[in-house]
């Protein structure tokens, strides 16, 4: 356990989880629960990701919260000391899923599959600093989509960056950007500009924090606390100041010390491709080439993505400022070769959909704008006078059995106006009356809530007339 | 940690989980993935199961899959050394949720909320001893429904069986019986034939294992572990070797010791009125009361019931046999106040699905009789020569841009016939073929895999054309 000075880490961060917790709210820190209204929102959400998935054939797939400690271990780099370990009660030694991808290589390894697209949705844990208004908790939603198998060069890439164009725009979040680089590039540039080996990872990190801090701020950092030479740090800032398109691979293709490197020259030379086929996609006017895109995770072989939200610039010719990574993925061939006995490699490429980030978008867009129906219940059963009680059970037993939605309130004998009350505050447009006259009638009343009209309904046509009135709304 | 004998109970169930364990699978023991054709019949199940509760005007819930510990403590009696609790990385003591019940009690106590109707999904924890024969998983699928609130007796109640009922019978699994009975007529019970009161708890959960065990065994058990006195026993025996319908409890209402314990006579008169709802919901041919279900959770305090499917005799005159409890639940009156600090109680009753009992069923049942297809794939976009990748990638952006579900193969040049058997093996039924005839002429040819019929479309009215055929399938 790493200790920063007289207090860890961990007792910091225990610190800051007392303080963020609301007095009387025993959820875990870093954690939340959903209400109503914010199941609303993120059914929306994911049925917007997972109705794209399908529309590209994917396949569905689980995998369960926690796996063999041994699974997750040496694949997040410096990473990893996130991951929630479970207490040894005897057994195996377990720890909780960090994301989705190293379960999903271990589900193709597993079970010797060597070619699927599928996607794969569910909570996943990280011990990170709890920052709630960064809208980063502990446990979150991660909707993955994947595609293993042996296949010509960036063809599945491609699709991969068209889904997450298609599903940023489906949620209508706003201009947003995808930048793109390539791990092969990033280790290329390293290995020209001269640093150690041993130090790529370091740096690697580091080139990932340009845009949250300045250059200047990230060469202090190489140079200062890694110990890369002034020069080094010097030719490294050069190349990750740069993005743009098509055009700008073309130019590091001709670059003297880029295009001396084996590794650089192939990840350029897919990109070259990938943006032909993206153009085939139409989508470049949003993604962008930056070679200051490094990811941090261990597991990335070849290209990487990360699709930032833009804010409007305050003012002309201002550099627009990201709000945040919502979706990011990269290919990753080596991983699932690391649980197979052999060794044999099942080349991947995929994505994941950050929801919670998305999430906080749209439930302060929702706010805002409208009041949120959070059930679907279509007819409330009513009794106009006391004592109809078996009357309503009958009644709704009957609606229930022909597939209407339908509530009453539990009560022997609630008020009318308690009743009538009940559906303008849920939003319920029907109630069916059953009162003394009606009774005598054989009838029903039906009242239209918005509109306060009443019909009667004969008895036994009312499950018919609430159906066609349902159907016609 | 419990001892018995030489080797802990955990070590054999860590050997057990050893031997259960495929061996190229390192899943942790007792969970499972679940592959592309169980995601479909989990997703069957599901929507079944959330349609009948939205029918009931429920909203939606979910809550974290770990909560502080203090949280999950004392509310599961002897079940409690069941719960995963994770490793102290420095911060709060947590635990994986056991059930969905605590957690939503935690949530209204901590919300304040005193009236609530909802459900909740999601994956709960135990640490079982591994039976997956049995179809009991570590990790496994809880889908809850739950009423919160102080109402007029029963009425929530019979509505929970009714929607066990419906959802049992949407799922067709066969013949199910819903046995009920109420804690309060078994603390009565125990009461009246001098049970001592710091056994009531190990005798409860001895009741619990007639059916599974005989009344000879259960005897035994009373007498020969938990030192009951073999008088006591026998009038228990007497009472919990009964079940029937409302006349049963009719004739305990007047048995001259129950009718002497007043919680007994509670019990008996809510159960009375119970079955009068429920015949008004016509749905008492499947109830049972059963004065031997006991339920083994700490937090009941009235009404409990179990739902199980029944196999249909060998022979005539048989009992029928229960192959599993399928759905359970009861009032709790007293949880919510444990979470709040003026101990104010939110009285509830509420229900549980149990998903993976019912999916292994589904699943068996489905795999015999039909090929389940796994995607919804609508369209392969396919070349019938060589060099026609840019055109097939233009082609299926457009199609996914109109909302079509469409594939085509990673591949340059797939052959033909590659593509052909694509469809066939994943069920797609329509092919959209680019040639060099079809682009000199502006058109694409339309496959039907079924019919293998083709007609040659404008290239322009292609997205329309797959569409109407769609919508007409």
């Amino acid at each position: 356990m790493q200790r920063l000075g007289p207090w860890s880490r961990e007792a910091w961060a225990a610190l800051a989880l007392q303080l963020l917790r609301p007095p009387r709210a025993p959820c875990a820190g870093g954690t939340r629960d959903l209400g109503p209204q914010q199941m609303i929102i993120r059914e929306k959400i994911l049925t917007a990701v997972i109705s794209c998935f399908k529309r590209h054939g994917a396949k569905g797939l689980d995998t369960p919260a926690f796996e063999l400690k041994e699974v997750l271990m040496e694949k997040y780099g410096e990473d990893s000391r996130l991951i929630y370990e479970l207490k040894d009660q005897g057994g195996e030694l377990l720890a909780l899923r960090y994301d989705l991808t190293v379960p999903f290589a271990r589900y193709l390894a597993t079970n010797k599959i060597k070619k699927m697209k599928c996607y794969h949705i569910g909570k996943v844990w990280r011990r990170e600093s709890p920052s709630i208004t960064q809208g980063r908790y502990r446990e979150f939603c991660q909707c993955d989509f994947d595609i293993a198998g042996h296949f010509d060069p960036m063809i599945p890439d491609a699709e991969c960056l068209k889904i997450i164009y298609e599903i940023l725009n489906a949620l209508q979040l706003g201009d947003f950007l995808i930048k793109v680089n390539d791990r092969r590039i990033l280790d290329g540039m390293f290995a020209v500009c001269g640093v150690p080996d041993n130090k790529f990872q370091l740096i690697s990190a580091s080139v990932d924090k340009l845009g949250k801090m300045s250059w200047k701020d990230v060469r202090q950092e190489m140079v200062g606390k890694i110990g890369l030479a002034p020069e080094v740090a010097d030719c490294i800032g050069v190349y990750i100041q740069q993005h743009g398109g098509v055009s700008l691979v073309e130019q590091l293709l001709q670059d003297p010390k880029l295009s001396q490197n084996k590794q650089a020259l192939e990840g350029l030379g897919d990109l070259k491709l990938l943006f032909e086929y993206l153009t085939l996609f139409g989508i470049t006017e949003k993604i962008s080439f930056d070679l200051s895109l490094a990811r941090g995770l261990d597991y990335y072989t070849g290209v990487i993505y990360e699709a930032v939200l833009l804010q409007t610039p305050a003012r002309q010719g201002e550099e627009p400022l990201g709000v945040g990574s919502v979706a990011a993925g990269g290919r990753y061939d080596g991983l699932v070769g690391m649980f197979d006995p052999k060794g044999r490699k099942v080349p991947c490429v995929g994505l994941s959909i950050g929801v919670e980030r998305i999430f906080s978008i749209v439930e302060q867009r929702m706010e805002a704008t409208e009041k949120i129906q959070v059930t679907e219940t279509q007819v409330l059963v009513a009794a106009a006078q006391k004592n109809f009680l078996k009357e309503r059970m009958k009644l709704i037993a009957e609606l229930w059995d022909a597939g209407i939605k339908a509530e009453m309130l539990y009560k022997k004998n609630p008020s009318f106006l308690t009743q009538l009350h009940y559906c303008e505050e849920t939003g319920i447009p029907l109630v069916a009356i059953i009162g003394e006259q009606e009774l005598k009638d054989g009838v029903i009343k039906l009242r239209s809530v918005a509109s306060r009209e009443e019909v009667d309904i004969k008895r036994e046509y009312i499950v018919t007339e609430i159906q066609r009135r349902m159907s016609e709304s």
